[in-house]
């Protein structure tokens, strides 16, 4: 049995702020005790003294080496998740995606071929569902059995990912009595592409324009929508990357009236804007995602949607693809860019200065960041928090390090970065997954192969 | 040149009581005076003492002769229109329809030709949009030039009139720069056709299944939909036979946004319920329209929203189809029971009946049954008011009459009342139309080909 | 018998815009007829060929000579009443004030001294209670019966005008059973006394700390507040002089909820904003008035609301204090600028040009400014339309003039104009008072005491 | 140095669920370690197997030996914490009470002597106000900084603990710059003192009539108007006793602006209703307190609002008055029974019910009656919690056993309980307070005098 302790530190959990010694024991958090309240013994021992001991992050949204227009995400899951353990981000949750005419197995054999032997850090699988019929309804009662408990689908991107209302409905049934979750990404496609072809043809191309069709009224309405629709199936709905306003107000008026709606948005959202796309040389199609990063104004919204829970997560939708080649496929007709940002290294960091800037505490901080995401997607006790009997997922965090975020330095495989030359206090010093060290003072200790697959129970915000 | 003295009657319009004699000349009101202040020599006097002299009903929805799942609605043009009168309505606007892969010109000379000639009152059409693609939004702008200002799409009934989201924006779009007024039919029929084939599966074949499947919150959602898609497009919007209390909301908070966004019911929702849907032997079909009847408890929020203007116009949907040969086709499978009510004839006295209960006021009943209608539809000053320049089309309404309401007695071609054996206070005594008596003290003395086409202006609601 | 005729113009009630001649008989309208139909002599012919011919305005809410910190409102009935007849209004209702310790027949008669004999056009009064007990309820019931049937009572001016909420909340359950309506002045006093107090202590005198210290936010509060006190006592409410965004969204979710609550504002909040209180050289000083100015950014959520309705008067709260000698009295303290503002002769040029700056249709600018607060205080029929029966109150009202307004050339007697130099189009041509001329062709030919004492039916905005 | 082991239990907080033994050294948490994977040695091992282990309740809200229309609360500080105990509850913060021209400090020091040396368990003091002027204001500093951190203000009460809105905003603007917090009893006083004596001029004396008069939109109206003289002061607020749909429905108005706006709500509110108002034969009078009960539908969304975190805490409001003797005294005039209940031993059983019944969680159990109020009150990491370094506040709660609640086996000194013959499942074992048994295995083994004062921060919900 190998022991490890890490004394000294300022343990946070999204409840708790403690002054403890942490002892684990063959890969879990064993026993919290008062600093120095113990003499305990240990092979090994950290000193977290002036630091933050917290739960490694739960990166609920990434997509590594996803297909889409014609290319592929950057990172690997062997790139990704290393990088994503620089950034403090000891779990992710990636979509494996079914494709049309495919079932659900089939695409979530393909992803663990992907993924299997390569993650520096713990990984599951949420299932993209590109085609629901009575064959893919019956696959989700059997995912959810093995911890795919989480599906997403689309009202947007027409001909590829999108579902139509009933579809959804249907979808939305039976997670309602399997247990499982709907994710949705939601903006009316079908109307947006309406508006992508009205700009093409009048000669709008540059990236801004991605911003201008995908209107914030248009995320709204389909959010509204699958609201709608999960309460006619009496089913729970998660909305993903959440970013216009007015689709928080939606939100917000489906919880006051307490139907089980969920919503996560993303640290571009939070600290980038359509400012970002209209830089100028092309430059902007660094920032094109979508939903579309929205003016600058709709960002208070969802601070504060953050503080009062009406938002419960912050994941990153990290898709990286690189400026040049893949990015510069979209010149000169903006709907051919990529849709995507990298991020998975940068969101503990970015929240860190959130807390420093008055958006939320350190607490609430945790909790978007590690505790709901876990929750919410069946990981937690495992993951998201420091407690005895959960997994030895922690972070030794340096609140007052500075450091400036640049493509030069960080290690996604990207070559850019969202955020070239912000600079932002706190850096992750040592990480631990499952008790073995992946970052020690800051120099990368791990190995591909080390992360394993997660089957997850279903959603702990239910029931 | 014929003159026509009215003396002696309350007249009621929107916005005045007042007693006073109405100068009819060649057609037209010429003059109002103070009751015997004018000494005016008539060809024909009536004498309208404790009587309201009221305009002529307008009902801006009524689908004569439609083709409907292989049937027809059961009144021709001059069926009903004729019953229309003897009502106490003096103009309809009845919905012409395009048919999938044919122009808007070809389906509207289809219903000039059913109309022409046979008409015992004016007419005007709108044009439901079955196709919406290049040419037929060129063809919109022609339409409005000729009189043909209103547009109906459909959320509902996929594979006949539904239009998807982006044929609806760009519809919206189209109107916004024509002066058209969209009128959404907003349900969620994908969804909806979901829960058809879920219910019919589990045997639920009766006609009260209808009423549960077109889920209310179906409606509201696509009521929302519409409204921040004619959001998006810049254009006003009128939803049609709104039914659901949540429905309502929707178009409540949008107009409290300042948003111009226009609601319709339908005395079918004001004054019967799923308990009709619900009764037994079949005889709930005759219930069955759509939007499906509500529970009982949605009727307040209907009544509010007129009181509070959140809803404008009371319409018909007048869309009868006989229980025997015609209902009937839906035993076994509610989903096959044509939809639509008889109620042209009814709709005048219904809502008297409800300034009797206290709904709404005397003007109110005028307003929204005769004036906003007009106005809404570019028939305003000719119609649905009583001042000097308008379309003499005048009743005489007695106030203090008893009726039955029953098949036996009514005057629509159709076998069975949606109110059989209901008594209401108030009752149609004499109409004139352009000055001809059509009734003549309970009398019918008009004639098919009396009432002619109307073109119409763009909505009076906007600019 | 006098004949009148007024031939050719274009008649616009909130409702209709008609090409009518106008025949008016011993002071009433006779008859409207279509242009030229009917060949009527007349004693007096008015050419009203490319006018406008309206109803009289009726401004509901005027304080002439009213007592107010230490001074009188520097118009008496007679020169308040002819600038009033310049302005296009031909009817007002001022406030008789029952001052603490008295009946309210002590300030009726009082206030009917001052009136009697020197108005220009006809006038009602409201009652200022100030002083709510067993005695003074009983006398509602008396006053209702003659014509005083509404009653206004301040949560501000505590010590002076102020009621507690216990005294509102009879004299509402009072005006519910005798059909009075309650009309309020709605800001929190007592708390704006204590920020007063405060501003003052801080050395903030000049006058823009008076919209400082009355916070938006106090007058929301007391507006819900009075709304829930009146839904408490079963009665309806009116609220005053509303300025202020936030109080217009309560006024609104009250009337979405189906509450009898009304609110007028007034051209001050429309037209000015706190800019104008924070000019310069104590100027601010002359747009001194409680409610006070808001930032500009409120104007438009007035305007919004006077289009859905949620605002259904405009008045303007005449209560002009010369700048020397009586706004002077607060130098060094704007606790003691006496509050108010003059503006009875420029409201209906003001709302005109409302009308050409897209905020208002034409009706609309009658029916807020006429028709609705004539039906709103038991005037309508006799006052706010032109139909046969109602008093000749007629005013010829040319669109096309331009005029700059200026203290120079206005007939209020107060030494300056809170729209000096405003340039606006339209102008009043001709007035007539029950069929008299009062101003004709810009001639002043009216007298005092040709307006009498209008004793007033219950609000026809109710039952 | 004492060591205390709990083993075996299930160790609930408000976050997470842990097999978990608990090391207790001296009085505090010192070590949580996964069941068995410490080999501890101890003083005094518990065995918690099949047993919740979860932190002491914290009771936000007593009133014991209140003074209250010319009687006392029944409860000394001895026989009411020692109840509290029984109930698993191991803090208390009770009211201590200004007198309306002494200083705080005086009535701070008499509550003080009436603990001091007779608690149960530990206790802290928040401060009613009942006369805010300059000199009381100073006051509040000095409270807060010796631990005093929230006031307790009334909208209700004329006459006796009354303050009026400018009170009221300047305690709200002196808490907003020394981290006190105002807490307020929010219903309109002045109003309903009006409503209870014209019910008594009806003669409506019954106790079921104080539910009728405290009408429920009285409270919401005072609910509304406190958050915005909190808005207007920049200060949090947090409303005591919330009872009304309407009034939650404010409180969820603001947080989804984003204020810093808070509830509470009791378990009578939750359990009870105006149909135990109105009990025959003078039982309702069991039932009065203030805020009233309400009809049985409102326990909706008081529940809806525990899980939407639009209420964050539940107290008992526990203010206990014999039935004979006390209650009695209202006989013939509702108006005279003293205001309360008891409850300080039924909220954790009742709570723990509410889990099993669907209405909450486990977690969210804990969290509502332990952690919320410990942080919203600047107790938390002391108490609320069970985490190395707190207080071992420590409650074994056996959840399989069956009780029936009942006056004759209660330990409230109180002739009745207001849940006589309710049978609820679960039921607490033991209880230690700082480590040391209070209560083992449903003996009582504490004694007076063990509790100590707790000087608190300012409220951790906040910054």
């Amino acid at each position: 049995m190998t022991r490890t302790l890490i004394t000294g530190g300022l343990v946070i959990t999204a409840t708790d702020e403690i002054h403890a010694d942490v002892l684990i024991e063959d890969g879990r958090i064993a026993a919290l005790a008062a600093t120095g309240s113990q003499e305990w013994s240990a092979d090994h021992v950290i000193d977290a003294s002036h630091k933050y001991v917290i739960p490694g992050g739960v990166d609920a949204h990434t997509h590594m080496e996803l297909p889409f227009g014609g290319t592929f995400a950057s990172d690997t899951f062997e790139t990704g998740t290393r990088a994503a353990a620089w950034g403090g981000t000891t779990t992710i949750v990636d979509f494996a995606v079914q494709s049309v005419g495919h079932s659900l197995r089939e695409g979530l054999d393909l992803w663990h071929a992907k993924a299997d032997g390569r993650c520096a850090i713990d990984y599951g699988f949420h299932m993209i569902m590109s085609d629901v019929n009575d064959r893919t309804l019956k696959e989700m009662d059997h995912l959810v059995s093995e911890g795919i408990s989480s599906f997403k689908l689309f009202t947007a991107y027409p001909g590829v990912f999108y579902s139509d209302d009933g579809q959804i409905l249907r979808a939305m049934q039976r997670a309602g009595s399997n247990g499982g979750l709907i994710m949705m990404h939601a903006e009316n496609g079908i109307a947006i592409d309406v508006l992508v072809q009205q700009a093409l043809a009048r000669g709008e191309t540059d990236p801004r324009y991605h911003g201008e069709v995908r209107h914030a009224l248009l995320e709204s309405e389909a959010t509204h929508r699958v609201i709608r629709l999960a309460q006619v199936a009496g089913a729970p709905v998660y909305v993903v990357h959440v970013s216009a306003q007015q689709a928080v107000t939606e939100l917000a008026r489906a919880r006051d009236e307490g139907l089980p709606v969920f919503g996560e948005t993303c640290p571009q959202y939070l600290f980038l804007s359509t400012d970002n796309l209209a830089e100028p040389d092309f430059e902007g199609a660094k920032y094109v995602c979508s939903t579309p990063l929205r003016p600058r104004e709709h960002q208070a919204s969802l601070w504060r949607a953050l503080r009062t829970n009406d938002l419960q997560v912050v994941s990153t939708d990290h898709c990286p693809f690189c400026f040049v080649g893949q990015k510069e496929l979209g010149r000169g007709d903006f709907s051919k860019i990529p849709n995507g940002m990298p991020g998975v290294e940068n969101r503990m960091d970015l929240l860190h200065q959130a807390v420093l800037d008055g958006h939320i505490s350190r607490r609430r901080w945790i909790e978007i960041a590690c505790a709901a995401p876990a929750r919410m997607f069946g990981l937690y006790g495992k993951k998201g928090t420091l407690a005895p009997g959960a997994d030895a997922d922690v972070v030794i965090y340096d609140p007052a390090a500075e450091q400036t975020m640049s493509a030069q330095t960080h290690h996604m495989n990207v070559d850019y970065s969202a955020y070239e030359g912000k600079k932002v206090t706190g850096q992750v010093e040592t990480v631990l997954s499952r008790g073995e060290l992946v970052i020690d003072r800051r120099e990368y200790v791990g190995r591909a192969g080390h992360g394993v697959y997660l089957p997850r129970s279903v959603s702990q915000y239910l029931g």
